[in-house]
């Protein structure tokens, strides 16, 4: 089925950030635009945030006869002389048109396909930083797990990137682990991806039952995307993708993350697949806390079903139509995620010892996490700032025994009585 | 809401079986039938397969100086006179309201709810034992786990017995492990019930779309189930329960089964719900698999998920509209139960054994399980001659792949290639 049409330029790929799930993610693009090159071009452009960095002694890399090794290089230097990043992602081989770039505005340019990857605290700067300089009709996926979440609602990473920039941005997340999707161990993604149709030949499908903009069930790959969308809301002004590039329907969007050891499902919720890579740390937390208790996997299991029932309430509650339970429910981003974070991510293992140990989950924080803060107490405090504001606390008890028991209002024992679905 | 009617008579209930399982179900409705006093009759009749039981020496309930300790002991007179069925469901202490029985024949009399939980080898002669005993509108439950699957057909063990008696028969299944729910730990449940409508005012929903006697929608509550309906199927003939019971719609089956620490969700899907205690068990071999090659969480995640959506496909395909994703993505008794099988129960770690030492999963049988066979590689085979028979192996490519690993056919490290959907 594949098109027949000669497009005269092909798709450049920026990986903006380069940690290490950042960096995984541009081995992955690295191996594809390859194996696709009638889609893609060769080099990947990485963008590296610059810092000097000493090789330690007992690296592979490390030789001692030599003067640089023995004094901090910059970091951009390691990776593309030696081909790994050393400081995030040691022991990697990475693909050779892997290019690190210090440069941000440099390694945008000319990409058409920018993949974020960096953590979310320094997206708005580096939006400042690329805003004028990336090609116009660029398309953009975040790989940034979350959502913003406040008193005053709800914002989506790759919204922000979108709206930031004025390009459509979809949504890369799932049960991805980096270093295992690094060392080339199995695992499956979700990539959400559904901009705006751009011709007038293709009505919106916001006028359509469930139709928007972030939910629709157009086929993408009948889309022409050629021209500009006039779009009468809020949203930036989209330019389509010209004609002489290759569509970027969800058959190409695929190609650019797929591989044999990392399989991705193309939807179309890009909500669904940020929240529920925002909400599962919430419900990691319930389920450290049945785990701490010794209630055993009858009940972890539980908590993790009504974890993921709530999240759904949640996406279609304040996302509205566009939001698909299947996407929660049947998809990578979903059940997947929840799984492996309920296994042994850090919201999961904080909270079991803060039961077992009796002590606050702060106290275990900073034991554990060197300084570092859970996502999920975070998130369990800003999910009920907005949901008290919304007056909505009680249609998701889940989630709000988290806050209370977080407060020391509630305790974990409490969570069966909480979440219990009473009738009359 | 609940009704003000005033009916003559009430609910006896019988549990026909008393292992592990069959007596924590018994502890659970035995509470329960005390706390819905306006809707069941105290006694709750627990039928045993009689034995003759010796009480260890380090048992509590040995008494040196006692002449009947010294020697076995009926098991029936035991669990009545020690409130405790010591051989099966040993230290947790039974509500006296438990009569257990020896007489299959007198415990199913004058009962109107009849809860089978017993192996799925002995359904078939203890049906033989009880028909025409039973009273004929009696309803039923089945706890039993699984399907029968053989190369001539899937039958449901709750179709089975409900054709058998004459009667109709829902079914229960969740994230059980028996001794947890006996502890009290917290747990969910689903419970499926959804007998055809016995009123010729209601319309039999088979002619609705999505409509057939599993799958309906038909709001229980109104239906007044008051007269016999000539069934123009297979099925038997069922008796609609008179009008001096109360009724028996989902609200008040919930009751039979609910408890703090035991949470029921109804649904109407029984062979949905019955499927999924079936195939988890060949997805659990399969995580097993991944795990034993020491893929890491991502992989069993990946290998989970698909499994919920092969069983999904299966339920559809073969089961007709009347079974629902959602009980399988939502339910207990689907993603919940695939969790805790794929957590640490026995196929998922005899299958992760095999893999890390070298081994055939049988021989890890025969050492492990003394004696006992695997569910899941039975149902493998099982489902495998069944899908070989209707032509549709390639769509259940995880499935197939378990069986042709266990065949010698295909390698554990062959999985994600097996189960890749390709494009083009």
């Amino acid at each position: 089925m594949g098109s027949l049409a000669v497009h005269s330029k092909k798709h450049k790929v920026c990986v903006v950030g380069s940690g290490n799930w950042g960096t995984t993610i541009a081995k992955v693009v690295a191996e594809n635009v390859k194996a696709h090159s009638e889609v893609f071009e060769e080099e990947v452009q990485m963008w590296v945030f610059e810092e000097e960095y000493q090789i330690p002694k007992n690296s592979r890399h490390y030789d001692a006869g030599s003067a640089t090794s023995s004094k901090p290089q910059k970091l951009t230097e390691l990776i593309n002389g030696l081909h790994e990043n050393v400081k995030y992602l040691p022991d990697i081989e990475l693909p050779r048109n892997i290019v690190a770039n210090p440069d941000i505005a440099d390694a945008v340019k000319d990409a058409s396909i920018l993949v974020f990857n960096l953590p979310h605290q320094f997206i708005a700067k580096a939006c400042d930083q690329i805003k004028g300089k990336i090609i116009p009709f660029a398309r953009g996926i975040s790989c940034v797990k979350g959502v913003e979440v406040s008193e005053s609602g709800c914002e989506l990473f790759s919204e922000s990137i979108g709206n930031k920039l004025g390009i459509y941005c979809g949504a890369l997340s799932g049960a991805n682990i980096a270093t295992e999707v690094a060392l080339e161990k199995f695992s499956e993604t979700t990539v959400a991806y559904d901009p705006p149709p751009m011709d007038s030949k293709f009505p919106t499908p916001s006028g359509t039952p469930g139709g928007s903009p972030h939910g629709s069930q157009i086929d993408l790959t009948k889309l022409t995307d050629g021209q500009v969308k006039d779009s009468g809301n809020k949203k930036p002004k989209l330019q389509a993708m010209p004609t002489e590039y290759p569509p970027l329907h969800h058959r190409n969007m695929k190609k650019l993350f797929h591989r044999p050891y990392f399989h991705v499902r193309m939807v179309s919720d890009v909500a669904g697949v940020s929240l529920g890579g925002a909400l599962k740390n919430i419900v990691a937390i319930a389920a450290g806390f049945v785990d701490g208790l010794g209630w055993g996997d009858n009940a972890k299991a539980a908590v993790m079903r009504t974890g993921i029932m709530e999240e759904v309430k949640f996406g279609k509650m304040f996302f509205g139509d566009s939001v698909h339970t299947r996407t929660f429910t049947e998809e990578s981003c979903g059940v997947a995620d929840m799984i492996t974070s309920c296994s042994g991510g850090r919201n999961f293992r904080c909270a079991k010892m803060s039961v077992q140990e009796g002590k606050s989950i702060g106290e275990i924080e900073k034991r554990e996490l060197n300084g570092q803060q859970l996502q999920g107490t975070g998130t369990a405090y800003e999910v009920n700032a907005f949901l008290r504001k919304e007056g909505k606390e009680q249609e998701f008890p889940l989630f709000t025994a988290v806050y209370n028991i977080l407060e020391g209002k509630k305790k974990p024992q409490d969570i069966p009585d909480l979440i219990e679905t009473k009738d009359e």
